[in-house]
């Protein structure tokens, strides 16, 4: 699979029933909705692949594991239907994690913006490295952390999404997601979190895959609605992108 | 507005956008219903004013935060139907909390016992110095946290809200309510409190109304119900007040 | 009452209106069928029993507080009702913990393994002493956590139950239990545990009886269709433990 460095990728390699998932875009992993869209239907796939016993989520380069939305996608949404499609993308890899019927481990190499904290989140068990700080900047560009906050919530609890939602400008640190359950390990170097990975990765391909996909049942139970409820936030967040105030924030930080 | 030292007060003061609630009575802030009444109908008001962007929910004096029920009131309740009423008052505290489209910060200056962890936890992000302690102390005078339970739970979940009503004498520091929730912030000084709490209400002044309202709905979804819930659970520590060992209890506890 | 001490035992006591219900079996507490039958009916006494005000649920021996499962009933079910009867014996004492209408202290003087996790999780306050580590295996043995689910989940919050569950060899020590919920307390001597036990039990001995029912109906609030819920758990614990890998895991394990 070629990897776009201009424009960004999704790639996916399955190794011995271990697919990992790797997305990429050279602006600190912030995403379009052309790879939320790849990333969506390569998880759908792995899900089905009877090959994959286990699926890894990672995303490109040393810096950010992903800094949320594409500003320059964001800048650009003209009107309400533009803004929820736009939105939708999210939801969509949301969805497509929460029914894959296989365990997902996140790779959580470095900082989570928004909705990549929303991703991480989605992974059922994430595995971090120090550094990996968190952000729900979401309100300080006139918007909300609508579409990620359910996944968020179900991770970390009601008292920790709002603590980051109304919070917007803060950043927490890795070591405060792994005490609030977002990350289930952290480690102080990339070696050993990879170690910790791959070890997981080989005990679980190993494992029962009819035990692993009700578990996997079993922990996303009561999220059967969120097909709809993440449109509906999606929604919320592409009408509320049009505000005159959200598109200058928007701006500003387009031009940092 | 005049603040009546002797029998406990209410004041409200809006200064550029930020609307600061402040209850006051000189038993250690422990509420009649006259004052829950009050800040009920102050919430509701605040809420509803095109001036408030944000609230302040604080309390007066250097000591408590806030002690709970009034054991004055409690003593005299006669009948089912006054016990009732009395808790009613805590229970529309909260739901005019809950229903308010601002964001509430908590100031939480001092000790909180049993109704008053009820109105912490029903801000929407309490910020706390140290020596704010904990207690839900009503089991020990024959009641339970039964109004003020769902708003406890809520924030600090089910295992540490069934620990404090179960160990009813036991106090737990302000670093526990961090650790758990309830407070997002915990400071070593007053005026590191008060600092952190102007920060973020001036930030959130300047975020969008329309985003907060949004988010203020996500972040109580679930609890359409308590308006009946809430009233329920009114009716049943009004109920259990009215016993021969609750009365002697509360009866020794006011001569202390 | 006699203690059987080869085939193992339920004992009672009732002593100045505190309850203590002890288990025990030779193999590590790990529980077969019988037992678990005889835990559920005398927990379901003892919650009508007008002579106990408290319950304390302990176990015998010094080492582990409860093994899970016998292995020994595990590896010669031959047939999917065996296998639901089998597990249905874990869903009939959370069942009988859970609508019994009087606190169960928990004393947790060990650790605690797959099934022995969720009879902690379903004590209404566990006090656990230094080394009462805890791990759900059952993913190990071609299972999984399925009938004890919700009574952790329950407990320690959908995050952590998944870290349990996923990485199943993994041991986590009583100090990250407590942090997470599981345990309300935890002592460094046996000795200060059950010094905390007994201040508790007696306290609670002598607060009201009324309240403490209505408590305990708003600690279980919401898990109403649990004995639907957990018997749909134990089909699937009692199908999975037929296939060919779970029969070859437990087969090694009892060799051990």
């Amino acid at each position: 699979m070629a990897k776009d460095l201009i424009n960004g990728y999704v790639s996916v390699e399955t190794h011995k029933g271990i697919t990992t998932i790797e997305f990429f875009h050279p602006q600190s992993n912030s995403l379009p909705h052309r790879i939320l869209e790849d990333l969506a239907n390569e998880i759908h796939d792995a899900g089905r692949n009877n090959e994959t016993k286990v699926i890894i989520l990672r995303s490109g380069g040393e810096k950010a594991f992903c800094a949320g939305a594409s500003f320059d996608e964001l800048s650009k949404i003209e009107n309400a239907t533009k803004g929820f499609e736009f939105f939708s993308g999210f939801a969509d890899v949301i969805n497509a994690m929460r029914k894959c019927p296989k365990f997902i481990i996140g790779r959580i190499h470095g900082k989570c913006v928004g909705g990549g904290v929303g991703l991480a989140a989605a992974t059922d068990y994430a595995i971090a490295v120090e550094g990996a700080e968190i952000k729900l900047s979401e309100l300080a560009i006139g918007i909300g952390p609508f579409v990620v906050g359910p996944a968020v919530k179900r991770k970390i609890g009601l008292s920790c999404f709002t603590q980051l939602s109304i919070d917007a400008t803060m950043w927490r640190n890795a070591d405060w997601a792994r005490r609030k359950g977002l990350y289930a390990e952290l480690h102080t170097s990339v070696e050993g979190m990879d170690e910790s990975i791959r070890r997981l990765a080989n005990q679980l391909v190993h494992s029962s895959t009819e035990a692993m996909a009700e578990l996997k049942k079993v922990f996303w139970e009561g999220t059967e609605h969120w097909d709809e409820l993440l449109a509906s936030r999606a929604e919320i967040s592409g009408r509320l992108v049009l505000s005159k105030d959200s598109k200058e924030c928007i701006r500003t930080m387009l031009k940092k």
